[in-house]
């Protein structure tokens, strides 16, 4: 088969595909849409995504789209390692953990979002950063609480990472992005250093990527 | 089994566990957690969610959180009528429309992010009626795209409702509170209108909770 991801350094979205694609061991091709240049709305793109968004996966020609949706994707064509847990119950908590990054911190702190806030709010620079950290750290201690109450053991389902590793790493990695301190986080601090000790999620991290080097914000 | 919801008129998320509840003819009492009046953060309702949040599933004591991680455990524990389709590429479609909703136009508008509007960026009560209209008109345009390029026949994936209409009918009800007219979006409308002919949709709709009739925002 043919993997190919339309993605971009700092997207969060793509970079919870990256491990997961990784996880499975699955080749894939990426190619580069600059979000933060307006790329996404480019007509050919258009075609590809007609939300305007990163990431899309193309599997064998197929197109597939939302980052979580690609996930449980990629969890059926190619079932081990799972990504998803075994059991109703732990299926729903580990998708519930998902979604408190992807439906509830980071949709806040994406691109058009941090340009509307310029447009509409007069936000500037500043106000828009804090934006972000405000809402990154209400996904961080959402997850402190959660991760506090049942402990990973050592990922947050068991044994292996998941769905729910994948998307508290991400939302680590949104925290780097930010330049945040995570010392008030340390549940998920150190879930998200096992993790980033797996190539499949250090080679994911947007600072790992090609772009993020010529990106004028490497540091 | 007996089921409990903790949720609220208004929550659009609580909206779709009710149409997936109903849909598979599932009996449930819903608890009303008033958000506008900031009821999640009481100590109680923390110890049920961590995350702040409505709604929340409660089956036979177990918890479950993130309304699309319910509708797929709602989905596992009682797989008739499917909300998910056949098939891991018509999953995808169907989990990647949920996700358009949950992941990329609700998150914007919920009460917390309207608070914090006022809060951190002094908008004012008429520029975040603003601000939700744009993102809700966003999501409604890329439902339309994605209608347009693939029409329903006559259900988002099919003969059947899934866990795709139940977020586009989602879509449309957000409309709905923010009486917006969706006359730009034909697709959509007609198949929300399809949708809402269900009872399982219509008895759903925010307008028709109890807790809207008291609220002060009927008409």
């Amino acid at each position: 088969m043919t993997i190919q991801l339309y993605g971009f350094w700092r997207s969060n979205a793509a970079f919870r595909v990256r491990v997961a694609l990784a996880l499975k061991n699955l080749a894939f091709e990426e190619i580069d849409i600059d979000i933060l240049s307006g790329r996404q709305f480019d007509a050919d793109y258009a075609e590809v995504n007609p939300e305007h968004v990163v990431p899309t996966l193309v599997h064998d020609g197929r197109l597939v789209f939302q980052s979580l949706a690609i996930v449980e994707y990629l969890d059926e064509i190619k079932p081990e390692p799972r990504l998803l847990p075994a059991g109703a119950a732990e299926r729903a908590y580990a998708r519930s953990l998902a979604m408190i990054l992807a439906a509830d911190a980071h949709p806040l702190t994406v691109p058009r979002v941090r340009k509307y806030l310029g447009q509409a709010l007069d936000a500037d620079k500043a106000a828009i950063e804090s934006w972000c950290r405000h809402w990154t750290t209400e996904g961080l201690s959402t997850y402190e609480r959660l991760l506090t109450r049942r402990p990973p053991a050592p990922f947050a389902l068991g044994t292996t990472p998941t769905i729910a590793d994948i998307s508290i790493a991400g939302q680590v990695a949104l925290a780097d992005v930010y330049r945040m301190d995570l010392t008030a986080f340390p549940a998920v601090a150190a879930l998200a250093k096992r993790c980033f000790a797996v190539p499949a999620f250090a080679d994911a991290h947007p600072f790992q990527q090609p772009g993020y080097k010529t990106s004028g914000e490497a540091r």
